[in-house]
This record gives C-alpha cells, sequence and structure tokens, in this order.
C-alpha cells in the first residue's frame, strides 16, 4: 500500500505554495501519530503538545479545525492496519522576510503512510544504537517543540547508512546525552527510570510523556528527569528509546556498550500495548 | 509592481511538493541576491557560498544547472529596476524520515520580488536597531549557511512591531554578539573594522565576505573578526550594518547606545555603489 494524498488546508491536494513559510523558514510544526486500526493514538496529547508549541511559536491556529480536519480526513481515507499520521502547521501568509504580522490563518497539512514495526525479533532481542558526532544546540525558547527545523537531525542521521544499526544517540554541545534522531531515551539505574531533560534541547515526545505522566506511576516506578551523560548511559542496567510510532525498543548495544534485554521496558511496553488495545476498542 | 512567477525545477509554477524535505525539514538553503537593472550583483559569490554550503549539507546539486535557470528565469522574465532574487536549494526525494539516503536531484526554486531600498533620509542620518531576546544557539557545522531553520530569526523579528527599528540585534546563547536577524554587523574601533565570527553561529553574509576580502583591503581598512560583546558596541566610534539587499547602513542608535554617523560607512558603500555601477555597465 502506498502513501495516501495529502490534505492541504482542507482539500485534497499534492502541492503547497512555494511561499510557505514552513519551506522558507521552518515557521511552523508538526506531529507524528500512530494510527493503528483506525485510531489516531493519544490524539488529545498530540493536539496538546502542538498547542503547547504554536503559543510559543506565536502562530494562531484553530486547535478544532485541525482536529475536525484530522478526522474528516480518517473518516474520508481508508488508512492502513498501522500507519503514520503527520500532521504540519505552519504560518500562515507568504514569506516576505521574516517579519510575520500576519492575520493569514495557520497552514495545516495532514499526510499519512504506512508504518511497518520492527520484527519480532529485534523486539525481543533489542537494537543497535550509536552515538552521532552532530551535537544538539541550546535554545531553551525552541526546546521541547516539534518544530520545523530539522536539520540536526537530518544530517544526524545521515552519519550512518549501516540498516543493522537502528537509531543514533544526540548529545547536546554541552555534552550531555539528550535522545535519538527520531526518539526519547530511556535509562533504568537501579530500578529508578531517568530520562534527559527537554529544556534546552530535544523533543519533548508524546509517548516520553505518557511514560513519565501515566504509564511509570500506575507501575510503580520511580523517574527522574535531569542532565545524564555518556557515563549514566554506561552504568545504566538498561536502555530502551521510544517515540509515538514504535512505543518503545530495548537497546542491546551502542558501540562499545552493551545491555541486557531486561523487564522493565516490557513492562512498559506491555502498558502501551493494554493502551493500544483498549483505545481500538473503545473508539471503534 | 508584484511578485514574479517561481521557477520550480526549470518550470513556471506556484507550487511545491507537499513532500518536499526544505518544508519537512528545512533541508536545504538560499541565497537572497540583489537585481540592479538586470544584473544579479555578485552571483559568483552567491554561488560560492551555495556550494561550500551544500557540501556541508551532503546535498548534491549540479550548479552549473543551478546557474543556468537563474540565467534563464533573469532573461525571460522583466525583473523590476531593482529586485530581491531568491534561490532555494533542497534536498531531492520525498520526506519520509530524516534518513535521506537518495539519488533524487536537489530540488531548485527561484523566484523574485521588487525591493525598495531604504529612503535616503535613512541611509543618510542612519538607522535605529534593538536588542533582540532570542538568542542563536550555537552548531559549530551549521554556522556560516544559510540554511532554511530560521525559526530563531522569525522569532527575534517577531518581537518588535515598532516600524522605526530597522533590525534587532543577537546575542548567541554564550552572549556575543553576533549580527542582526537578516545582517551582518560591523563595529569601527579605532579606525579599526571589526565584526563578530562566524564560526559557532550565524550566516556568512555575502556583503560581509565582500568587504573583509575585497573592500576592506582595497581601501587600506585594517579589520579584525573575532568574539565581540555589549561593551565593544558601547565602544564603538561607529556602527553599521550590511546585507546583500541594502550594501550597508549606518546605525545612530540602539536602545540606549548612539553613535555618530560616520566616514567609514560611507567609503565602504561609495565601493559599493562604485561596484554595482560598473556590474550594471559591464554585464549589459
Amino acid at each position: 500500500m502506498d502513501t495516501l494524498p495529502w490534505m492541504i488546508n482542507g482539500e485534497y491536494q499534492q502541492f503547497i505554495s512555494a511561499d510557505s513559510r514552513g519551506y522558507h523558514y521552518g515557521d511552523g510544526l508538526f506531529e507524528t501519530i500512530r494510527v493503528q486500526d483506525q485510531v489516531a493514538l493519544n490524539l488529545p496529547m498530540h493536539i496538546q503538545r502542538m498547542h503547547s508549541g504554536l503559543r510559543t511559536l506565536g502562530i494562531a491556529a484553530n486547535l478544532e479545525l485541525i482536529e475536525s480536519q484530522v478526522q474528516k480526513y480518517m473518516h474520508q481515507l481508508q488508512l492502513p492496519t498501522v500507519a503514520r499520521l503527520k500532521i504540519i502547521v505552519s504560518r500562515g501568509g507568504a514569506a516576505r522576510g521574516y517579519s510575520c504580522a500576519t492575520s493569514a490563518p495557520a497552514h495545516i497539512a495532514i499526510g499519512c503512510s504506512p508504518y511497518e514495526d520492527v520484527t519480532e525479533e529485534l523486539q525481543k532481542k533489542g537494537i543497535q544504537l550509536r552515538f552521532c558526532a552532530m551535537r544538539l544546540s541550546l535554545n531553551p525558547v525552541l526546546a521541547g517543540i516539534k518544530h520545523l527545523n530539522r536539520l540536526e537531525q537530518v544530517l544526524a542521521r545521515a552519519e550512518w547508512q549501516d540498516d543493522r544499526i537502528f537509531e543514533g544517540l544526540m548529545f547536546d554541545t554541552d555534552d550531555n546525552l539528550v535522545e535519538g534522531t527520531m526518539s526519547n531515551l530511556f535509562l533504568v539505574v537501579n530500578d529508578v527510570l531517568r530520562t534527559p531533560a527537554i529544556d534546552r534541547c530535544g523533543v519533548s515526545g508524546v509517548m516520553r510523556r505518557e511514560i513519565l505522566d501515566r504509564i511509570a506511576p500506575e507501575l510503580g516506578i520511580d523517574t527522574e528527569v535531569g542532565r545524564l551523560t555518556r557515563h549514566d548511559l554506561r552504568a545504566a542496567d538498561e536502555v530502551f528509546i521510544t517515540n509515538s510510532l514504535i512505543g518503545s525498543l530495548s537497546c542491546r548495544q551502542c558501540e562499545d556498550l552493551h545491555w541486557a534485554v531486561g523487564p522493565m521496558r516490557l513492562r512498559i511496553q506491555n502498558a502501551i500495548d493494554h493502551y493500544r488495545a483498549r483505545s481500538a476498542r473503545h473508539l471503534q
């Protein structure tokens, strides 16, 4: 099954204006949402994160309109069983210099493509990571937002071609460990779940929030958010990455570091699977 | 006179693919070139900077093709007497994750809009600046490149609405003075021309390079490139900003700081004007 059409500002079309501020400046943000059995998982949390990002960027967007367009898109098209839904919201008005004094409505693009989960084997045995040379630069204002300025991630991902490596870990310019190119990072140290703070760079992933705010408390797992370094990674009992599409994946190796595929990630993934199954039943 | 049509990959059209990597990730770069009397000023320097940036981003683009499309565009359309020519080159292939293993040719967009020089009065009396709260984050790999990740500039420019303020000065996250939102910065201190280094953030402007490499040496002006702070700004005898469109503009005020509209910027602007007139005669 191939990629589905884009819905641009409510109309099915494959093109956007060459004057788009998203194109010229990356002046906008996006969400990537897992769709399973026609259900957009964690949609309210994605909309909430988008809302927060749009406010920081000063983009006035009608969230109800976005939600209704997502519903219309999902209702009108036959989505694959597991799919990646992407929503891109960029500032309205044409790109004529950085100034953005505009009353033009925000530009909304909704698209979808099939998503293939990693093999059962990788889910069991864990994935392989590498360290990226590209650093994440520090900007507290933009930290957390899934904005359209993603050159650091593109260049980090371009550092390896080896298909056996699933993800690359990124440090910030101060040598703190932050996240993967397209995922958040969790370490288990003495039964405490630790993850880097996303206050100066990085993306505040919806799955990361879901684990910190709901799953870990429900499972009685202690969490700690702060600065982590390469040293912490070495000392970890268990390491896993998360994002909305993959859920979670155990990491068994990163260059000279090796970890056991441990039980904590499995408990968390079970909670994710349970939520996904419940959402599917509930919303259909 | 209104904006001219876009030429997208050699065809006149107003749209780009919604799958563009430029749109999804800002995975590309651009040039803004002053066109005067149908001549694209400093075109070889713009192409050279683009070449250098494309190499850093790992985007394989045919520079001769880009140049020939620019020539075709300028030949086929009647450009305004003074105009802003924009070339956007982004990585080819569709946005399906950050990975960019693609053999698709680079995407080339060429557009043009009329450009109005600032009033004679402002040119004589000098402009007014402000300090921006938004900081430039440090990333030595991306420093200098006029890439499409421009959210910091958009948000800095959004900090003021007062039309009397022409430009905002930006500091990096280490409190060094770097540049304006859309211009480079020069200080005159004891007859030495000083400008911030663009090795950790900022855009290496073509007009800045032109002044450092050609104009200042020809005029016998000493230059110094390094770290500058708010203190240096306070101590400056003369301050001016530059970019390819404006050439140079004297700054008379930035919040509580005031400067004389001094002679050095005038000598440099005379050299710029001389070059522009010569280019127009030479190339027509």
